[in-house]
This record gives structure tokens, C-alpha cells and sequence, in this order.
């Protein structure tokens, strides 16, 4: 078998047959087949498409492309889920201990953040002493004792991810929708949970621009997880506008840990309700979502989603003082308003900018190797629906930065994320759809 | 800028501007762009196509890339010719010194075989003592002194071009119409002659499967040249079988010379009056093409074309006794005839086939490190339009291969390569149309 025809066949729009994905998969781990020619075949790809058993079997290929992570010993419904990236989204940090409270087992690898979304491993290493590090007997260990663990990826999981990943972000292949799905339901497999659920963002500042190819990501990953026999279900969440109100890793953190205690910002706790529901219906705990919904904010006003999260950070060696007290957080040095420049009615808040911004202020990367400000980041303070008036404040800019250029820059592009009307507006839904099966 | 961004660009259908074009044919000489970008551009290209203006620019650009031959210190006008590739092709062995004799200036820089089609440069030094690797120097004081030279391509000259083929032939990434007109172009303005004419063959045999496309290919080749400044223009040839009756180094050397002593095939013969004809025309030589062909005639019939290699061959260091007395020539160990298995009429002889005959007899290379036979190949003793009768002679093979079962496999292949028919068959055009702007 040969690379070239591959390629060519793919590029005159063939179907690849399992042998020849899987030759592309091993070869590209092994180092046998060059950049340039799985670069080609990403082109390729990405105009030609491919049909959902072809992907279903890249998918296959790329989980066993290296480790897979064996949660068998776990008792219990072992739960996932995953989200295709927003800005604001500390949804793990608060949903793990909910379901976990509630009896389902959360084995959950994260990830860190990247340009204008950030990472959930960042958010949660902005408690002192919290470690993502555990090896895989450690993590299973501390699933099985307390129902919940949150680590980085290691590098044996998907290996062919990684180089796909890297690969596409720099030859223009990141937007198919069949790479897309590949890369996220390969992961989640390896990482080897029995039920997935899947958040995938809609609107201007999430990945798929709208509703309807959220839509068809969101059921393709569907068919493929079930296919390959895990409960796999899928929530469509818009991004009109940041989750919540806090955009940064400490300030995210108070946020979920204050959503714990029912305190947290309307959408926010709509979510973690509706995708709490679902996850706990896969986990065979509850006989329906409104049901499983109920048990979230059971778990909520009863304190058990609270104590949950004190046991994992405990448990991972974070400074549970810092949970237990949100004033121990350190604040940024700098804090500055940004205010409304007329009347009206919020109608747009920008989630890609918002990042950006926070990003820039020391909240985020912009190269994997960037160090992050814990501290920083940015605090809403009017969400879409509300009312403003001139001289009100739309937003906090967190930040330790001394350029002030940079400062000023910031308040005025964090503003410009605003759009006000002058007609009311309504606060928009947060969960939009949900594919069941 | 940055390289995603051009190809992003490129594949969601945008043109590229003439600075996105240079700073890819920039990166890419100097190993700043990974081939894995370049690769992915291609198959964007490959896709989305280029327009006139694009492949213009990519074609400029490619020409500059590295050394350009500097041929102004010639007097009078160069003309260069370019095939895109047959099998049995030695024109330029019998073109150059024709066109030479009547007094246009032939500086060429020719290619080595590879696959299926063989090249110039080792058909030549199949005449002992040939040297091809002339210095610039040399090069340009030769066409000075005798009007003709034919040397390789130094590496120096068209580096992008080089990298781009390299690339392209491992991708899948060939078949692009603007890439093949700025690769064979940029090559023929980087070398420097005044008058350009293209050889565009199609058919099965060719690489442009049919006439259209190689008319579409012959055209954009035509306007980017005469764009660029130079008389460029092209014939469109069939290859319905391969050109005249000799395939591989010596036998097409030989060929060449009976040519000049005006005792080739028909089909041969057509193409070097024709292709001289313009030739002449483009070196402002004659007025018109008819006028051309009669001189290249004259030439032929005078002696004059055959002196003019002899000169050539003299000057570049050849045995000259080879030229003058074909018989030295060595033979190879095996001559194998391959009979007809039944009466008719032949209808098509497929080039591709006879030419991998050939390079598996030893006249050709798979690999381009493998060694050629000069000796080894194919003599053709019945052409399209000709009539047979069961056990005569179809074809010989020239080998000093050992291996049994090579041989009687390449006896089979060969003789499958050709077409009979019961119906009568008309001896096919060579030259089936011109592009003269």
C-alpha cells in the first residue's frame, strides 16, 4: 500500500477502506508516512469529506493509536463529557462534583487552554497545590474512592491526535467536520469512560459558526459513539455571548465554586442542571432528564456537590482553604471598569473577543510555551438582556500588566465586544437542542 | 504573513496576490515554509485552481527563484523547444540540429528519464565520451561558436520548481493544470532563449488524457509565455502509439540519425518538419511555416541537419565514429521478437505500456538512482494504420536482462499493448493542431 494513492483517491473523491485508514493512522504514529503527505490527504479531506463509517473507523484507528484508558475496575456507570470550547466555560469544575455527588463515576481527562478559550487543567491549578499529574493508577484509584478526577491527557492517549491536531492547525484543515468529530470522539473513547456527553458550542465566537453544522457535528459524534457502543448523547449550548460572568482561571473557579452553592449566574446554572440531568439518566441513576435534573439541584442545596469538590481537591493536593474561603484567592493588582458609552438594551456580547482579550491581560496563551496570570481575566457585569445606562459598567478588566497601551487597548476592545439596542432584549436560552441518539 | 492564512485563502476559493505568491516560492526555496504547508497549498490548488494572472505570477516567480540563464551575449535568436513528455521521444536529438542548420540558435537545456518516459540526456550519452554537464560558460560559448547545445539542467536553475515537482509527485498533487503550465514554464524563461515552442501530447499514452485538456494546458502555456515576453507556441501531438518505431537510448539515438539522413519513420519525420517549420518561423528565420518545413527539408535532404549534430556531438566530447557509423553501436545480448496471434489491422498501440516494457528491460528508470542499458529496449515493427497477419513480427525486444520469467512477462505486456482490428485503420495525424498566440 502506498501513501500517493491514498491521497489520490481520497482527492478524486473515493471512500477509504478500514485497511487504508488504518495504514494512514499507524503510519503517521510510526513516523513512516512524512508531514506532507498527511497534510495532502487533510486537503483532501477537507473538499472531499468522508462518510460516517469512514469516520467512524478514522475514529477507531485514532483511539487505539495508542493507550487506551482501561476504567473497568471503577464500580459504577463511568461518565464523560466534553465540550467543543467556550469562553467562560469552568463547567467541569462544578458539573464533576454534582454528578459525582449524585453516584456517577467521573473519570475526566482535560485539557489546557489555547488562544481565546481557556483550559480547565489552568482553572484548576489556580488552587495552590492542585495536581493534574496522577498516573493513571492514582486516578482510577481516587475515582473509585470518591466518584471523581480531573487530569491532564497523558501523551501515550491518541498519539495520532496530537500530530493530526498539530498538523491541521497550521495547513488550514481544522474546519471538516469529519477531522473534527474524529479528533474529539477518539479521545473521549481512549480515555475510556461508558457514557459521553458532548457539549458542542454554537454561534459568532464558538467553533461552528451556527446552529445547523453544530448540529451536524453534534450528530455524526453521536452516531459514532454509540456505534462503537457508549451512551453517547449530545447538548447544543449557543455562545451569544461568554458563560457566566467570569472569563479567567481564579475568577472562573470562585465562580463554579459559587454555583455550587446555588449563588452562581443564571445561564451558568442552567447548564449544569439540564447537562447534570442528562449525565445522570446515562448513568442508569435517574429514569429521566427532569428527574436527573431535580438531583443536581438537590446536590446543590443540600451542600453534597460542595463537599464533593473539597474531596477531589483534597484528594489531588490543592489548599482546600482556598474553596472553603474565596477571599484567599489573590486578586489581580489592577482593576478596571469599562463603561457603557449609551443606553440600552445588551444584545451581542463578543465571546471571541472577550477571550482575546483576557487572553492579552494574562488570563490565556497565545503560544503553548506562554505562562498564564492566574488572577486575571475579565468579570462581566452585564449579560445579554440586561439594561444599561451611559457610565454604567459593563465589565472588569483583572489584570497585573504595566503596559498601558495595552490596558487601554483592552478596555476599548472589550467594550467594542458589546453590542447594545435600543430595543429590549430577551436573555437568550442557554441549552438550544439535545441529541439523545 | 503567514503561510496558513495563504492557504486557508486558497481553499475556500480566494485568489492569491502576486506578495502571498512570492513569499510561498520564497519560504519554500529557503526551507522557511515546512513542505507540509506547501503540500497542503497544492492540494488547495489542486481543488480551487489559479487563474491566468496567479499562474502567471507563480510562474515569474518560480522562474526567479534561482539562476536564470543569461543568453543575451548570443547572436542572433535562441529558440527552445519543450516536450511534456512521450515515449520513443527523441526529437530534440534530430530538431536541434535541423533548426541549428538553417540558423537559429538552440541553447537547451534538457531532462533524465524517469518511469515510462525516458529522457534526452541519456538517450545522448548513449554515444561515448557525451558530456551533458557543460558549465554555463561552455554552454553559451558552444551555441556561440556551432549554434547548438544540449546540456542538463543545473541545479541552480529553478530550485521552487525542483522542491514543487518533488512534492507534487509524492501528494497527489500533479494533476493540477496551473501547476504543470508554471513548472514547465518557469524552467523554459529561467533558461533564457527568446522563442519558446511547446510539445503538448495527449492521449492515453500522455499525461493529458485528452485533447481538450491538453489544448487548455497548450493555451495557458502560450499566454503566460508570450505574457511574459518570449514567442511562445505550441503543437498538440497525439499519442495514440508511441512516437516513430525506436524506444530506448541507443536504438532512439540511431533513429534520430537515419532521421537527419532523411530515412525515419513517417510519423517522426511530420513532427520534425512541422515542429522545425515554426521554429524557424519564431526565429524570424522564414515568413511563414510552410516556408520552415521546405528549409527543414532542405536541411534534411542537403545534409546540412546531420553535419550539425556531428558538430554538436564533436563539441560536447562524443565519439563521433557512432554518429558517422551506427553499426558501433553495441547490441543487446537478447533480441526477442514478439509475433501477432492473429490477422487484422493495428489499431492503437499504448504508449504507456511499451514504455514500462522498455524501462524493465533496462532502458528506463523506476528509481532515479537506478542504472540505465543504453542498449536495452524496444524496436517497433508495426505501427498504427498497419496491416498483420498471425506470426509476423510485431515488435522486438532489446535486453540483456537474464531473468526468464522478465522476459516472457515482457513479452506478454507488449504484445497486449497493442490494439488489432478487423476494420482497415488510417494511419494517425502526429500533429493534430497549433496554437501560434
Amino acid at each position: 500500500m502506498r501513501m500517493v494513492d491514498i491521497i489520490e483517491k481520497k482527492r478524486d473523491g473515493g471512500r477509504l477502506s478500514g485497511e487504508e485508514i488504518g495504514f494512514f493512522v499507524q503510519g503517521l504514529v510510526s513516523g513512516e508516512i512524512p508531514d506532507y503527505q498527511a497534510s495532502a490527504l487533510l486537503m483532501a479531506i477537507l473538499f472531499r469529506g468522508m462518510d460516517e463509517e469512514e469516520t467512524r473507523i478514522l475514529t477507531e484507528r485514532m483511539e487505539h493509536s495508542g493507550d487506551t484508558i482501561d476504567l473497568s475496575s471503577i464500580e459504577g456507570i463511568t461518565v464523560d463529557k466534553h465540550s467543543t470550547g467556550g469562553v467562560g466555560d469552568k463547567t467541569s469544575i462544578a458539573l464533576g462534583p454534582l454528578v459525582a455527588a449524585c453516584g456517577a463515576k467521573l473519570a475526566k481527562m482535560s485539557g489546557r487552554g489555547l488562544g481565546h478559550t481557556g483550559g480547565t487543567l489552568d482553572k484548576l491549578e489556580s488552587i495552590p497545590g492542585f495536581r493534574v499529574g496522577l498516573t493513571i493508577e492514582e486516578f482510577v484509584a481516587q475515582v473509585n474512592r470518591i466518584g471523581l478526577a480531573i487530569i491532564g491527557q497523558t501523551s501515550a492517549v491518541d498519539p495520532a491526535d496530537k500530530k493530526l491536531y498539530a498538523l491541521r492547525d497550521v495547513t488550514g484543515t481544522v474546519e471538516s467536520i469529519p477531522l473534527i468529530a474524529s479528533s474529539i470522539m477518539s479521545k473521549k473513547l481512549a480515555a475510556g469512560a461508558k457514557t459521553i456527553l458532548l457539549d458542542v458550542k454554537y454561534g459568532r465566537g464558538a467553533f461552528m459558526k451556527t446552529y445547523g453544522k453544530a448540529e451536524e457535528l453534534a450528530r455524526l459524534m453521536v452516531r459514532i459513539g454509540n456505534g462503537l457502543k457508549r451512551d453517547t448523547r449530545a447538548i447544543l449550548t449557543g455562545m451569544e455571548e461568554p458563560l457566566g460572568l467570569a472569563v479567567g482561571n481564579s475568577l472562573e473557579v470562585k465562580e463554579a465554586v459559587e454555583s455550587l452553592h446555588g449563588r452562581g449566574p443564571r445561564d451558568f446554572m442552567e447548564l449544569l442542571r439540564k447537562a447534570g440531568g442528562i449525565m445522570l439518566l446515562q448513568a442508569g441513576i435517574v429514569k429521566s432528564e427532569e428527574e436527573g435534573e431535580r438531583r443536581i439541584l438537590q446536590a446543590i442545596e443540600d451542600g453534597s456537590g460542595f463537599r464533593k469538590l473539597r474531596e477531589m481537591v483534597l484528594a489531588q493536593g490543592g489548599d482546600v482553604s482556598y474553596v472553603d474561603d474565596l477571599s484567599r484567592f489573590p486578586l489581580a493588582k489592577k482593576i478596571i471598569p469599562v463603561m457603557a458609552t449609551r443606553d440600552g438594551h445588551v444584545s451581542h456580547i463578543d465571546s471571541l473577543e472577550v477571550g482575546l482579550v483576557a487572553m492579552r491581560l494574562g488570563a490565556g496563551r497565545a503560544k503553548m510555551d506562554d505562562v498564564i496570570d492566574h488572577s486575571a481575566g475579565i468579570l462581566l457585569r452585564k449579560k445579554v438582556g440586561d439594561t444599561v445606562k451611559e457610565g454604567e459598567v459593563l465589565l472588569e478588566l483583572h489584570t497585573n500588566a504595566e503596559d498601558e497601551s495595552l490596558l487601554e487597548r483592552s478596555a476599548l476592545e472589550s467594550r467594542a465586544a458589546y453590542e447594545i439596542s435600543d430595543e429590549p432584549q430577551k436573555a437568550p436560552d442557554v441549552v438550544a437542542g439535545y441529541i439523545a441518539s
